[in-house]
């Protein structure tokens, strides 16, 4: 038996901080061992966003059966000033756990391991992707560890991600699918002038504006069954002339466009492309694909979790694809991907706490899901 | 006899960069005084903007016959560097003189006493209103002297303000008017949020585009016979948002109307508030009219100046409104006002100068105004 409570405790007490692993893999790593996993660990990259550090542990059982994944990271966001305690030192306060990682998302790995203690290794495979690299840049993390698994021959059926989705209260929200997410930064070449002789100048915030205001215009998509319309948001305008009779040189916007599976980052990036060229030719677009939009569609996953979450907790899960992105934009590529964790209320904020009682229902519905995917 | 080249070198060498005066009005004081004139200097204003010097001179004939006055400003922008030689000595090189305030507006103050120095005191009244405060806020100079005249009975006919008009040739323009000028700062409050959530915030950024974009598409008017058409440009916009997944918090814009006398700056502002009001109810602004357009409809005076400009310089000059504004807006309230100096290409940059032969041709133009203008 291993208890979630105070395996979440040891990990709480790494300040695992983004890409710094202090420990917490190493904890993992020693418990998976103790119930019969084999534990693959790696590092990718470098300074500054390395070295990270990866876990996948696999433990197969003896009859055949589908390959189950728990995914996850050790790694998590700065605490920031203002605790009421240390929040690399777990404290029990009433019914709550505080720490840096409580829900998002060091309670989820303790519980997955803890429900796989109590899981007899019969049938089928059951395996663990940690990652150390998921609150940064998550470019040595996941996207490493798949690499590896598609060199070591390992390809779970079904990943179950442990981020934090329940809102209100546990179980209220599953996960099957996310959004896609682009930023692009757009740079408005003018020509400088007096404002007393337009004619000679050419003002780039006019320009900008033109572009702007037509992409904040167009209505990207309706939305769909299981998707929220795309939606753009103008995150920063800067023209930075201090004096008030000059017509200024540069003009500068950032956007941020979260799309759903009707869209492409691409595609988007270029129809924002096609308007800039339009209004200020001379102007000049960079875009980030942060992620593109996936769905698993309700299938035999999301059943299977939500019916273990229904029986533990007596709440029927939303299916929901809102929200910020996650490393299942990867692990979607390799086969159905749900998330299903804690509550989201306090993560990646001062005081980040679970309720005990949480841990040990997540624990129970992890179990459960682990048990009906491996004997179906 | 007066040598404008001389008193012009003289004004120059004092470092009257506003509001010092550097004994400029000294220079002036005690030439006038020399020639027959009554000089009244008094101060106003204190720290920072002040105190300003100003002075005002007049000399009046024992025959009847109208007012004339020059008017003009003793204070100078700064240097900055980058001079061929020292920008407060003054030195001729070739058929130049270099030094700052050449032509903006020593050189003309100079020609302005070299002229009155020719012209017997016989009939009428010409006075000089000069100020050390014409680069600077311009609220403590040529308003006070405005002022002072009232208080004292001093009701010029028709004023020459001699800044730097002439554009390729001297004489080639004289300003009958200026645009009025208006800046305005709009700041956007709004309600931050993560961009994956939208409906919980409310981007301000949007609602300054829509403010900006329907402003600067608006036509103001067409323009008439002597002003271009009122022109809008948004010279700077600020959200300073570092964050790429975040909706700001505040937006703001400034922008600068530059209007004809179809508008005033009140009816200007009211306009840009509606739709401020419309788009972003919480939103405000805030504006400074730094003048109203005005007109010196032509007639006798434009005519009279025209006339002593193509005798002396055998260029017919045009009568303009463009440029910046000058104290000339001020005046205006008083009598009819007409603008005619040097040219301008130097004017507030290094190496200011002046042609030798443009200074004494500016003199002879000048003294043909004043005597056309008192013995009609
Ligand atoms: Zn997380
Ligand atoms: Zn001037």
């Amino acid at each position: 038996m291993i208890d979630v409570v105070s395996l979440t405790e040891r990990l709480i007490a790494c300040p695992s901080v983004t890409p710094a692993d202090a420990g917490a893999l190493a904890v993992i790593a020693e418990a998976l061992a103790g119930i019969g996993f084999t534990v693959h660990r790696f590092t990718d990259g470098g300074p500054p966003d390395g070295p990270v550090e990866n876990l996948f542990a696999t433990r197969t059982g003896a009859a055949p059966g589908p390959h189950f994944a728990f995914a996850g990271h050790s790694d998590v966001v700065p605490a920031g000033s203002g605790w009421q305690s240390d929040p690399f030192t777990p404290v029990r306060r009433g019914d709550l756990l505080y720490g840096r990682g409580a829900v998002d998302m060091k309670g989820a790995v303790a519980a997955f391991i803890a429900a796989a203690a109590r899981v007899p290794n019969h049938a089928g495979t059951l395996s663990l992707i940690i990652t150390g690299d998921e609150e940064g840049p998550a470019t040595h993390g996941t996207l490493a560890l798949m690499e590896w698994m598609a060199a070591n021959g390992q390809h779970p059926d079904m990943i179950l991600v442990g981020e934090p989705t329940s809102d209100r209260r546990l179980g209220d929200t599953i996960k099957i699918g996310r959004r896609g997410s682009v930023n692009m930064w757009i740079e408005v070449p003018g020509t400088q002038g007096h404002v007393a002789y337009p004619h000679l100048a050419d003002n780039p915030a006019t320009r900008l504006l033109r572009i702007l205001d037509r992409v904040t215009k167009v209505r990207l998509d309706e939305g769909n069954r299981w998707f929220q319309p795309s939606n753009l948001e103008v995150t920063d305008i800067a023209v930075g002339n201090p004096a008030t009779n000059v017509i200024p040189a540069e003009a500068r916007a950032r956007l941020n466009i979260r799309f759903n599976d009707e869209q492409t980052g691409a595609a988007l990036v270029e129809r924002v492309r096609a308007v800039v060229a339009e209004e200020a030719p001379r102007a000049t677009l960079t875009a980030k694909i942060s992620g593109e939009a996936f769905l698993t569609e309700p299938g035999l996953l999301s059943t299977l979790v939500g019916a273990a979450v229904e029986r533990v907790t007596g709440v029927t899960p939303a299916l929901s694809t809102s929200g910020g992105t996650s490393d299942a934009r990867f692990l979607s590529r390799l086969c159905p991907v749900v998330e299903f964790g804690l509550l989201n209320a306090t993560m990646h904020k001062l005081d980040e706490a679970v309720a005990l009682a949480d841990l040990h229902a997540l624990t129970d519905i992890y179990e459960r899901v682990v048990r009906t995917a491996l004997e179906r």
